[in-house]
């Protein structure tokens, strides 16, 4: 056992969070701070955060999550964004590593027209692009919170559309997930739920 | 620093293998009998993972990502799928903690229309969900890995239909991934692709 199979034991969907709790900006930025070492594709970092404290907007919020009680309960609810057009940002992302000399204009271009190919009109693509690239940050983020002693619940029962038009998102932002923050209100110990046998979900070849 | 912050700042994409290290399947058995411990939406579990070590369906695989040399080095390439259809296997999922009392039949009756509603028939929706909790998993097993010494990365540079074809894979399993994994060789030290400030991506409210 390690340090961290002992996190990835510890880390539980909250059911329900101890009421009236802060959690502190610093903190909140501290995680971020690690969840953006998470990998993304051609590091195009398609992930956005809306981290909602303020109460009545975290209502707005919990409405077009069907109500969820957690919503209320939790110190902030996150909306998980992914970026359909990550992708136009490739010439500030790599624009860095060509001014220092380490990458050349050559592979500046390339990589550059690499990206283009692999998104422009692909809308398909975009949108698997950003659910894909922000649950893998997402998942990162609910390790890092744990780690840092907070509990987290990843939900995927909201109207997007109600998400969108409640934060004024423009349509390229997809709402990919949202995640309660809190601290557990454990009422029992609840056994973790079933997970099937490794030779159910892996085969080797 | 926890251990778990030196680890998400060890793992690294990889960008090419060491040729020949074998991969032990017990160690694989082992990660991924923590990767399960990845939380999904209604705990129905949608991900399946091909490890594929066998070198000349490897090739093959490799010709369905265009080549990517990393592939042919690394020492077995996963395929990781989301399944459309996992919402069929919630009442064996939920089956269990009904039998144990843990679950009332009509808490188990609930549980099963509120997944059978939100799935059946929404194919736009059970692809987003194959995709988004098939990376949740896969962000699992990658630090996984690392923790376990294995170094891997994630690529999304490949023909679906291809993957399927050579995997014989039925229309609802959806590549959502690949992964290489090995023994990253590492040629000289390579700088940490530029990562956006936090308050580039995150918005407190």
């Amino acid at each position: 056992m390690s340090a961290f199979t002992d996190l990835i034991q510890s880390r539980r969907s909250a059911m329900n969070f101890v009421e009236g709790v802060i959690i502190p900006q610093n903190e909140l930025e501290e995680m971020f701070s690690y969840a953006r070492l998470a990998p993304s594709a051609y590091n195009l970092q398609h992930t956005n955060y809306k981290v909602i404290s303020n109460k009545s907007l975290k209502e707005e919020i919990r409405e077009a999550a069907y109500g969820q009680y957690k919503i209320h309960t939790a110190s902030a609810v996150i909306v998980v964004l992914g970026d359909k057009h990550a992708y136009q940002q490739a010439p500030e992302i790599y624009g860095g590593l060509k001014a220092l000399g380490a990458m050349s204009q050559e592979e500046y271009d390339e990589q550059i027209e690499m990206i283009n190919n692999a998104y422009i009109d692909k809308d398909a693509f975009q949108r698997d692009e950003a659910i894909r690239n922000a649950s893998l940050s997402a998942m990162h983020f609910m390790l890092i919170a744990k780690d840092k002693g907070w509990d987290t619940c990843p939900m995927i029962g909201f109207d997007a559309d109600a998400i969108q038009s409640t934060l004024n998102l423009p349509d390229h932002m997809v709402p990919a997930m949202l995640i309660t923050i809190g601290k557990d209100k454990k009422h029992k110990i609840r056994p973790r739920g079933y997970r099937k046998p490794v030779n159910e979900f892996v085969e080797f070849i």
